[in-house]
């Protein structure tokens, strides 16, 4: 019996065992947002440490960030021929209002119609405990890891990760690996869905003055520069009559996209077109019609208007040249732009507008890197051939349009190769009754043993 | 004695008997706008034609209409060769709250440092009183009037008239004249002030109809249509860099200024751009430099948004794409522009930015006309010599940027030249403690004497 055959017939003769562990897990009330649980979140963090001492990882250890403690742990045997491979999850949850609309209470976990339903059993502490489960099979059934691994656990991602950047870059040496799994998020019910890009974000707001007041519009039409009009012109300048962003510079730097990629976008293009139909209720889109519809969606960078606002907003008229008028503004950038140079581009182009009649004002509230993970490789290869065991098909390359900034972080900090991994089906994320297909968290275990003895089938320099 | 210095005589020594009266006047609660005070309001029409009946006017009447009712009376014993004017006042005011800040009640009439405090003591039943009470000194005095005359008094002027432009055109027999004097509004303290144009207005609201509900911008940016952009790029469009208005159309049939009026508004550029600058608090003034202040505020048509709104206004980021964007406008039209013809070439505009991707409604909520009153010639002349003898200045010509819709009305179903001649001088006429001041009342009185003797002066072809 092989090594990788030893350790699946681990995992499965435990399966009881390693449920009960992982109900211990969710037990704890991890929302890192509220201050209330700080207490929950060091003991959760402990508890996980012990454990991952208990299943023979080393230098298992708290560690203190200026938010909530990361969780770290390490197996370094394999060799040195052997690829490193840096664990990413989160081990705190979204918080569980409304409550009332929870049929079982968020932290006592319960089992419904195969389903396990708990706050965080599918985001993200199956991130953590499907991962620590494969690794406790491997190392029970055979004494060791196919590949050298490293873990971080994190604690505040549902708060935006506030504090990761700078914890980051001071442990950079700590967290030295060959490749970064990012285990967050869930699989569709049946197809793996392997999450390959991500758009960065700079969120702006900008604010026009004129006059100190409201004014009669009758007295001073015709006299007085109108904020609103002004603000409109700014907008509409944004975009030419074809989508195209013509901020000077906002197409800079983007990385090509392969012919893999473009195939794949392109692959994609009838189904998320039929998705995108169906959520927004519309029957045209909009943007450059040459450049395909997923690209356009997740591979070039955007400038919106998420909110203006000027004037009177009530019923009927009120005859006013308003006082302000304000935008706010969402980019989202691609790899490999920088956001805070896209935040100067913007800034300067919102104050090529600047006249005597109406003062202007732009401020940048966030500037958050894109990430681009592996599209082909030997890495992705070893990912795919686990999930055609495991659930006898290749996963689904997802790019998503909006932004996951700690992956941005994550890979532009530590400077590796990246991969998403999500290690279980589930839903409701962040909404009352999140749950766990139970079949899928078992399945995420053996997903991860074959994608480990996969990888370490791939010679080091081929990563 | 001639018959001006018998009228004058009479009008000196009947005054504290006419602020007697007019005390009475000033008791009737006469809120049009408010069902409550119907009954007062029909009283006070009642006194009104009573007190005309009394003094010698013939054919006076409480006239119904679909709303509150209208008082009419006349003298047309002047003969044929004499003008015959018509006067338009009305005898409604506006609600008083906040009641609290009033120093005496609102319908208490008070003297207090010699002005006459209550609610429309200047705004408008100065109007009423102080044209029947200089008649009355006329009448008494030398039995005649210099010239013929017919009274028009309304009683839903703060409410809009809502009622006003049917009932002109069912009497327009009754009410036909050479020239209509418009007495409302307030002079300056010491300074006269003659009305001669407002604006018209046309009042629109847009409304943008995207996605079904707002939508993620990372998720949907890039291919789907933002309306807060196609808002921002219409209302761009309205204007071009130096203000000019770039809706097909909007700058015709626009009646040329004469030479006289463009004299007229050079000569007081300098003091409404100071009034502006104080008003305002800007430094700069907008629109083409070409064309003069006065005439950019009062002579030529406008187009502006009072209000606009989309997606998210609250604090912080709400990084969605709006479902929806609106934006308000009004537009001010000038003499002799059709408020109808421009609502319709406004609202062909806004279609013309029509598209697939969202759905553009506009609705025209009202279309006003604007009014020219005469800017010279011997009616003219008739008034401004009567200022000269009882203010011991000629007025000054105003133009309102603003709009008096009734006048457009007035002036354009009835078909005849007018003027304003404000009876009085006071202030807070829509405010708490609303006052005349009464030396004022009786200069009124004198003024309208002394301009319908110089009126009678001239030759009816002069008019």
């Amino acid at each position: 019996m092989s090594d990788l055959q030893k350790s699946l017939s681990h995992a499965r003769t435990h399966q009881a065992e390693y449920l009960e562990q992982y109900k211990e897990l969710l037990a704890f009330p991890t929302i890192g947002a509220d201050p209330a649980y700080r207490e929950d979140i060091v003991r959760a963090a402990g508890w996980i440490a012990a454990d991952m001492q208990r299943i023979g990882l080393t230098n298992c250890q708290v560690l203190p960030s200026e938010g909530n403690p990361l969780v770290y742990g390490e197996w370094l045997e394999a060799g040195s021929d052997q690829p490193t491979v840096l664990v990413y999850a989160h081990y705190d949850v979204q918080p569980v209002d409304p409550l009332d609309l929870w049929v079982s209470p968020p932290f006592e976990p319960t089992i419904r119609e195969g389903n396990l339903y708990a706050r965080g059993s599918i985001d993200d502490k199956s991130g953590v405990h499907v991962n620590l489960k494969a690794v406790e099979s491997m190392l029970a059934a055979t004494g060791r890891l196919p590949v050298n691994m490293k873990f971080l656990f994190e604690g505040e991602e549902e708060s935006g990760s506030p504090n990761m950047a700078p914890w980051l870059e001071a442990h950079k040496d700590l967290l030295q690996a060959d490749i970064l799994i990012v285990s967050d998020g869930s699989n569709d019910n049946e197809t793996p869905l392997i999450m390959v890009s991500a758009r960065g974000i700079v969120s702006a707001e900008v604010r026009l003055h004129g006059p100190v007041k409201d004014l009669h519009s009758g007295s001073y039409g015709g006299v007085v520069h109108n904020p609103a009009h002004l603000a409109a012109r700014i907008i509409a300048a944004f975009h030419d009559e074809n989508g195209r962003i013509r901020i000077p510079g906002f197409y800079d730097n983007i990385r090509p996209l392969t012919d893999t990629e473009l195939a794949q976008m392109k692959a994609v293009d009838d189904w998320t077109m039929t998705t995108a139909l169906r959520e927004t209720g519309l029957t045209h889109f909009w943007g450059p019609a040459e450049i395909p519809f997923q690209v356009r969606q997740t591979a070039q960078p955007t400038c919106e208007v998420n909110g203006m606002k000027s004037g009177y907003q009530g019923e009927g008229e009120k005859t006013i040249i308003p006082a302000e008028a304000s935008f706010k503004v969402t980019m989202r950038t691609v790899a490999d732009q920088d956001p805070d140079d896209l935040a100067e581009k913007f800034t300067r182009f919102v104050h090529s507008f600047d006249c005597p009649t109406i003062k202007i004002d732009c401020q940048i509230n966030s500037a958050k890197w894109p990430f681009q993970g592996l599209t082909e490789g030997p890495v992705l290869e070893a990912l795919q051939k686990a999930y055609e065991t495991t659930y006898g098909r290749r996963g689904l390359l997802i790019r998503a349009g909006g932004s996951v900034p700690i992956i941005g972080d994550l890979s532009r900090i530590l400077g590796m190769p990246l991969t998403s991994l999500s290690c279980g089906n589930g839903d409701n994320g962040h909404s009352p009754n999140e749950f766990i297909r139970i079949k899928y968290y078992h399945l995420g275990i053996e997903t991860v043993i074959h994608f480990l003895y996969n990888l370490a089938g791939n010679a080091l320099q081929q990563l």
